[in-house]
C-alpha cells in the first residue's frame, strides 16, 4: 500500500515538473521536440540524480511509462500553452507543487533505501531542486537558487518534517501529508507575499576584488 | 563480431566529438590543456551518462585508451585548427556525424543491457546530445537545443529506426546502417537547407509575465 | 593508517571547497540557505562525481558528517565573510588548496578502487575541478576552465606525480605529499605571477564563421 503512495507522489511530481519544463520551452519558442526534451529532462531530472546517488535502478528505466507521460504532457502543452492567462504564474505554481511533492518522495525513497536521516533530507532537497536546475540551465533562465524568494528552504523543511515525524513514530502517511503541506505553504507564502530570508550584505570596508 | 561493430561506432563517435570539443576550445582561444579537457569531456560525455544511467561500468574506465585518444586528438587540433577554411562549418558537420553515430550506439548499448525499446531510444538521444551539451555549457556557446535547426529530432529518429527495425526482425547491421544514415541525412538537410520544425508561437492575448 | 590519510585529505578538501562555495554565495548576496546549498554542492561535488563514475558508494551517503560539516562551514562564512580584507583573493587561495588536495585524493581513491593509472589521473582532475565547475555554473561566475591562468594543468600534474611516484615504488605518503605540493606550487605561481600556457591564436586567412 505504502509503495503505492510513494509511487503516486512520484507520478504527480514528474508530470507537474514536465509541464513546467514545457512551459519554459514555450517561453523560448522551441519546436515540439524541444518541448519534449525540456519537459522530460525537467520531469525526470531530480529523481534520476536521486537514484544514481543512492545506487538504485533509475526509476524511468525500470518503468518507461514515465518517459511516455513526460513526452505526452509536453505535447499537450505545445498546443495549449496560450490558453492560461499568465503562463509564468502557472509555471511558478506548478513548480511549487512539484517541489513539495519531490521533497517528500525524495526523502522517502532515500529512507526506503536505508539512508541515514540527514542523507534522506538532503535527497529530498536534491530531488526537489535538480529538475528545475536542469530546466533553467538548458532553457537559459536565471537559476532558481539565485532568485530572491524562499525556495530551497521550503524543500528542506518539507523533507525534514517527513523525516522527523516518521523518526518520532508518526505514520508515513502523516509524514507525507505534513511534509508536502508545509513545503507548499512556505513556497506559496513566498510567492504571494514575497517572503525571503535575510541576505548576506557586504559591509563597508571589505573589498571584493 | 557485433560487439566489434558497436565498439567501432563508439570509437568513431568519441573521436569525432573530441574534435568538436577541441574546435570550440580553439574558438575560445584556450591553452592546450583546455583543449584536452574540453575535447575529452565532449568525446566521452554522452557515453558516460549513458553508462551511469544504465548502471554499466563506464566505458573509458574499462578501456582507458578512449581517454588517450581524446587527449591526442585535442592536441592535434591545437596545432591544426587554423588549416580548415571554415572551422565553424567543420565543427557543425563533425558534430552531425558524431550525433548520428552515438544515436545508434546509445540505443544498441541500452538494448544489449536489456533495456526496454522506449528506454533504448531515450538512451540514443542522451548519448547523442549530452557531449554537445557539456561542450556548449563549458565553452559558453548557445546550447544546441536552443538553436533553430533540427538536431534532437534527427537523433531521435535515428535511434528509433535502429530500435524499430531490429524489433521487426532486421539484423543489427541493417539497423545500425539505416539508423546512422537517417540521422545524418536529416541533420545534413537541416544544416544545408535550414530545415526546422514549426516553433511554438505566442498568441496575442496571453500575457507572459 | 593509510585510509586515515586519504580520509584526512578528503575532509580538508571538502571543508576548503565548501568555504569557496559560501564565498561565492556572499559575492551573490544569497541568503543563508543559498550559502548552505552552494557551499555543500561545491564541497562534495568533485568527490560525488568521482564515486559515481567509479561505481563506489557515494562518500557522503556512507558518512553524512561531510554534509553536516559543509552546512556548518557555510553558516560560519555567512556571518564572517566581511572580515577578510579581500574575499576574492581568499576564495582563489582556498580554491587552490582544495584543488591540490582533491587532485591527490581523487587519484588515490581511483587507485584503491583498482583503476588503471591513466584513469586514476583523470579521476584526480575530475575530483579537483568538478566542485568548482558546479560552483561557477550555479553562482553565475565565469567557469574556471575559461580563465587565463593555469589551473587544470596543476591538478593534472599533481595527480600524475602521485600516480607515477607510487607506480615507481615510492610510498603513498611520499606520493601524497609530493603531488599535493606540486599542484599547489604551480597554481600559486600562476596566481602570483600570472603564469599561463600559450593559447591558441587564430591565424590570419582562416575564417571563423
Amino acid at each position: 500500500m505504502f509503495e503505492t503512495v510513494t509511487t503516486l507522489l512520484d507520478w504527480l511530481g514528474v508530470v507537474v515538473f514536465a509541464v513546467t519544463g514545457a512551459l519554459v520551452a514555450s517561453r523560448k519558442e522551441m519546436d515540439i521536440v524541444g518541448f519534449a526534451l525540456l519537459g522530460t529532462a525537467t520531469g525526470i531530472g531530480g529523481g534520476t540524480l536521486r537514484d544514481v546517488l543512492l545506487d538504485q535502478p533509475v526509476f524511468w528505466i525500470r518503468e518507461p511509462a514515465y518517459l511516455v507521460a513526460c513526452v505526452l504532457v509536453s505535447g499537450v502543452v505545445f498546443f495549449t500553452a496560450h490558453i492560461p492567462h499568465s503562463r509564468y504564474k502557472m509555471l511558478l505554481w506548478l513548480d511549487a507543487i512539484g517541489m513539495a511533492l519531490f521533497a517528500v518522495s525524495g526523502a522517502e525513497r532515500a529512507a526506503l533505501a536505508g539512508a541515514n536521516g540527514i542523507v534522506a533530507v538532503a535527497m529530498g532537497v536534491v530531488t526537489a531542486t535538480f529538475g528545475g536546475i536542469i530546466r533553467d540551465l538548458l532553457g537559459g533562465e536565471i537559476p532558481v537558487i539565485l532568485r530572491r524568494e524562499i525556495y530551497v528552504t521550503a524543500a528542506l523543511l518539507g523533507a525534514a518534517t517527513y523525516e522527523t515525524s516518521t523518526a518520532l513514530g508518526a505514520s508515513r502517511e502523516f509524514g507525507t501529508v505534513a511534509g508536502f503541506a508545509l513545503a507548499l505553504l512556505i513556497r506559496a507564502a513566498a510567492l504571494q507575499r514575497g517572503w525571503s530570508l535575510p541576505r548576506y550584505r557586504p559591509r563597508p570596508g571589505a573589498r571584493d576584488e
